[in-house]
């Protein structure tokens, strides 16, 4: 089935006639497609949840060809990102293509569904502008943080549950729930490997996230547990390369705190929720706990 | 009424929900509204020909913050652009923002005026493109640079025509005819300002169009006229700095050879056509009629 949304993928890029465009989209990297596959295990495979999905992976491609212009990102999926390839400008001019594509063919599904999916792009878009402007300083609130990776990494995946719901005429709001619960854990998770992980196995250096400036859970969560001269020399350290040493003291001090496991605590407990939303569906449980497993 | 399309764009924005979004569009300047005043003059008056209206400037002011980072330009309206003033990344961001709250309105409209609106900015996207890809060489294809120059100026135009004809169940096919015709001549015109205004007058250096690589119909017809000693040494002054001589050279020659004559000259059929298309609605005529004989 896959397969098939991939060709509707294709067939909706070659639609916009202009070669350049085929040519540059030809270059990206499909990666997992994970909101495809959701979206035909909930609906029934049809001509309607086929497109649906080409639609939401092709908005998903034109937020990461942006993303990675505005995080000056060098690599995607393993292999260079367009920024860096063909220039910032082309990856914006691609990105709006493939946007705009996707919200034309978005117009002829049923109010409801399109609705779903054009307010998630818009929250996406308020994400990463709360994502670039939160690692301006130090973030201690984790309030704060689990808002912004709402809007950035979980609603366009929520919206991709929902609305295949919609076209099932199942529960959205269930789906919705597992949708977003999946795209937390998935990020919280993906926080976890940045610190525990090593640079072979990440494919760029560990601890990335901190020195971006990005406060991660682990982070906040160690803030929170420190003392007060404990808490200036973390943000003494933050948004700067660190030294062997500051990077041994961060491990071992969220080490002692137990930071990560509190981390991967709150990630089980969202996946749990979504399983439970979903109870008896056991592709969708088992989409959950392949993700809570994994190590890169 | 157009008060009433300035509040409710402010409205919309504010829906959003995220304060550094209304203070960077609040920065922004509104320009002259030539697309809602459109809509307002061909649908009546009412809540949803405002929001339509609102919508349509929403995608124009994103698409405008995106060609701004693509053409690095430092102005806009004649304030500094939000590229200049904010950062690249902080445009792309507001665009995408702007983009994707307009089209999440959208989906609450007939589903022909949602699809009318929404492949034009697809269009709009593709032409910015190509604007790019056309500059990079010296292009002597009139009809190349004609069918560019309607997809990035002139189909967001015809969308709001046609949409709003749509709305109050005219003839959107006369007045679509009407909305491109009225953006191809805008930009022939702005093209002939680019080169028979001065600096003081254009607020930028005139011959700016050319120096960027971009040959308008003036270039383009001057090419067609000149002999082959002629061709090449306007190709060599293409895409860079022009010297005083090389400056003076392009418009004794364009005078020759009647250059700006000509693409005023279709200007003006393409206006004329414009006016027989939606003939007795005079607003509609006297908005062509004061483009056409605008000298700033």
């Amino acid at each position: 089935m896959i397969e098939q949304v991939e060709s509707d993928i294709k067939d909706l890029v070659n639609q916009v006639g202009y070669s350049e465009i085929t040519r540059l989209f030809d270059s990206l990297s499909g990666g997992k497609r994970l909101r495809a596959k959701l979206v035909l295990k909930i609906a029934a495979s049809s001509k309607e949840s086929i497109r649906l999905a080409a639609i939401i992976e092709l908005i998903h491609a034109a937020s990461l060809l942006h993303d990675d212009v505005i995080d000056e990102a060098s690599l995607r999926r393993g292999v260079p990102s367009v920024n860096a390839t063909e220039g910032s400008k082309t990856a914006v001019m691609l990105g709006d293509v493939l946007y705009s594509k996707a919200f034309s063919e978005l117009v002829h599904f049923n109010r409801d569904i399109a609705s779903c999916i054009a307010r998630s792009v818009t929250a996406l878009s308020v994400g990463e502008m709360m994502d670039v402007n939160m690692a301006q300083q130090f973030n201690s609130d984790a309030d704060a943080y689990m808002n912004m990776l709402y809007l950035k990494t979980a609603t366009l995946i929520e919206a991709s549950t929902a609305a295949a719901a919609l076209l099932a005429q199942k529960d959205a709001t269930a789906y919705g729930i597992y949708g977003k619960n999946l795209g937390l854990s998935f990020q919280i998770i993906d926080d976890i490997l940045d610190i525990v992980s090593d640079e072979a196995t990440l494919g760029k250096p560990a601890m990335n996230d901190f020195v971006e400036g990005k406060c991660t859970l682990p982070y906040i969560y160690l803030y929170e547990a420190l003392d007060s001269s404990g808490k200036v020399r973390l943000q003494s350290c933050h948004a700067r390369e660190l030294s062997c040493e500051e990077s041994t003291w961060i491990r071992s001090k969220m080490e002692e705190h137990r930071c990560i496991e509190k981390a991967y605590a709150l990630a089980r407990q969202l996946s749990d929720a979504a399983i439970q939303s979903v109870a008896g569906d056991t592709e969708l449980v088992a989409i959950i706990e392949t993700m809570m497993k994994r190590s890169y």
